[in-house]
């Protein structure tokens, strides 16, 4: 068996012992900065310390699937389409899910990995990301698995790779709506790890707890302790874990606790005519309670009869915009493909959501919480923490150029530690 | 006279009618996203739907001192040398303002205006910025003016350019800690354009208010009617007007309201042994009050028998940490000059200040305010906001690069408004 694989343009070593990536959604740095010295995170402390820390550059717009995507391949939005969850198909004029247009236009490393011959499960905490990520890993006789905790009871051998009762390993099935949503998905690769059905496993969790809670608040606290103690089961059963997000968290509230938040879609029909630009906000999936849909990043589609650069000189105004971009522009700044952009991109400033109409959003789900999101260049800082060291040549390329996400396997199927056998 | 004028390897055009350019000091988009919806800053507004709208990038570290000068300069400050507010001299052993450390390394747009003739005056909020924006610009036989309102009651014509009469113009001499700091300059600014004795001012406020209150808070929002009238009067008198911002702003507490600081310096002494580390906040002004001297950028100097690289390791791992980089890495990375340069640079995660040891930092002058302060890279992007539109090469560049605060000048003095008498 050969000892690297190429994918999309990058070498990865295949691992001598378990090598686990964690996408811990939604985990902001500033959780970091305020649970790890309170000591709630004792495994992720030493992680820190006796392997590597960085913050990195999650890809735009920061949001999960295009994160998630982003990680799986190695590359940016260019590489493999999806540029976020939610999408305005001009071909055929439908909105829908980008996860539901089609296999994505690059392969993954998980897929690539299992073809070597490497026994690779992927776990996640919501079903339609599981479907991307088990594009040529599990089903139709593959021998990958991939599986979500939202569905991990309607798990079958062809097409996940695994029953519903080893998925689901006694646990009951979580509610979407919760912290253990994302600890059943951590549970189920340390299970896989302990039986030896996995030598590298993807988990991604669910960031309804950061939604809903701060640094510091009592929910926080406890879910993060609960990670943390999985991080240490983890690294007892030898594995290398590397720990990123998808994106982080801002509060996007006034001083009053209600939520800051710029309807696009009323100041476009006030000024260009009621329901002509069409306002997608690419945060939008299934799962929306915790954040009505909102978030720092809204595409615009626009009718032949309106003048893009008009539109787009109008919104770069909008107090709390922080870039209005053509399509053209946004693709080449942030490595988005060109396919799916909107006419018009929009990105907030700190502290601001987009919105569609008033109304267009749920407001009461939040019952009155705080909204916090993301979707902005504000939520692109990610912690990029390693259980082991990198070699010399990865440590100081962080120090001179951008770290994304999205090297987060290069540096663990590449760090040293990986290709040793556990201790 | 020559009808441009070229300053640190760019060019700006001599202005035909009276230029503004407001340095709004901690004016984090936050606040305009939520002020201007609010209909609490009606010029502003009409400049962001008449004038230009963007978002700039600060220069870092995003703190007061480095910032005006690099707007002044139209430079970042590997080419004008002030790079904090408060330094380490490593010849001398001393710590001393870096506004005290001798000239800037860089002429500045107002003494070369001034030189060309053009009638410049400069009002700042602090004195202690006066002295280096007055450089080559007032006193000493030059045409131009230049005096803070903390000491405009001590303004002469053969050092400032101006009598303590006029530079006082009937006002009081305001409080330093309080919102008419900056209402002073903005009025100085107007009795200067009214009476003929600026056709080029620039007028740099302080952060007091935004330090303290959060956006929407009954003190901001009283703060910022009062600028935005002051921003009407001066557009009506004639003025090109640019605002900008030397930073923005972020709430650095826990979900409790606590402060959350990680004191580098301790953690230093415990592995590397008391007092062997120096740390030296670059924040440090003579008025901290309103911050403790704690923000999110910090230097660090080490005794030749500690290796760089091992504190530079400790320090990035610490929770709280951004990054920490060695003298070279962080000059390449954010166009620092090198000579006043830490060992090691340390940029805190968004909501987390950088404090030396407990202790060093009055928190009781908080007096149980949050913790609101800048100097990260979440401060960097600033609110860039004209009252004129700028030329279609200019706003083309915004779209495809990088937009810094530092770009005002350029943006003001050569939009074509600017070239035209006032209508």
């Amino acid at each position: 068996m050969a000892s690297t694989i190429e994918i999309n343009e990058r070498r990865y070593r295949l691992p001598q012992r378990p090598v686990v990536v964690i996408c811990f959604d939604g985990f902001d740095p500033s959780y970091v900065a305020d649970a790890v010295p309170r000591g709630l995170m004792p495994n992720l402390a030493r992680m820190m310390v006796d392997g590597f820390a960085a913050t990195a550059m999650s890809a735009m717009p920061s949001f999960t699937n295009p994160n998630n995507v982003s990680i799986v391949c190695g590359a940016p939005p260019r590489v493999h389409g999806i540029a976020g969850n939610y999408w305005y198909d001009r071909a055929s004029g439908q909105e829908i899910m980008m996860t539901d247009a089609g296999p994505i236009a690059a392969p993954t490393i998980l897929a690539g990995l299992a073809q070597a011959g490497v026994a690779v499960a992927a776990v996640t905490a919501k079903d339609k990301l599981r479907r991307v990520l088990g594009l040529g890993l599990a089903g139709g006789g593959r021998s990958g698995i991939a599986f979500s905790a939202e569905c991990a009871g309607a798990a079958t051998i062809g097409e996940h790779g695994i029953s519903a009762e080893q998925a689901l390993g006694g646990r009951a099935l979580p509610d979407p709506y919760s912290a253990d949503l994302s600890l059943f998905v951590l549970d189920a690769g340390i299970d896989l790890l302990q039986a030896g059905r996995a030598r590298v496993a993807y988990l991604s969790l669910s960031d309804y707890v950061q939604h809903a809670h701060a640094p510091g608040a009592p929910e926080a606290d406890a879910f993060f302790a609960a990670v943390d103690a999985r991080l240490g089961r983890l690294i007892a059963l030898g594995a290398v874990v590397g720990v990123t997000a998808d994106q982080g968290m801002t509060d996007l509230t006034r001083s009053d606790g209600s939520p800051n938040i710029v309807y696009l879609g009323d100041l476009l029909d006030a000024r260009f005519g009621a329901g002509r630009c069409r306002v997608i906000c690419p945060i939008t999936d299934p799962f929306v309670r915790h954040h009505g849909a909102l978030g720092g990043f809204v595409r615009i589609h626009l009718p032949d009869d309106i003048d893009v650069e008009t539109v787009r000189d109008v919104v770069a105004a909008v107090p709390g915009v922080w870039m209005a971009l053509t399509r053209r522009d946004v693709c080449a700044r942030f490595d988005l493909p060109f396919e799916r952009e909107g006419d018009i991109a929009v990105i907030a400033a700190k502290g601001v959501a987009l919105g569609m109409r008033q109304g267009d959003h749920r407001l009461e789900d939040l019952a009155g919480a705080r909204l916090r999101s993301h979707g902005s260049v504000a939520e692109r800082p990610v912690p990029f923490i390693l259980s082991h060291t990198p070699d010399a040549a990865q440590r100081h390329r962080v120090r001179t150029e951008t770290l994304n996400n999205w090297d987060v396997f290069d540096f663990v199927l590449n760090c040293p530690a990986a290709s040793e056998a556990a201790a």
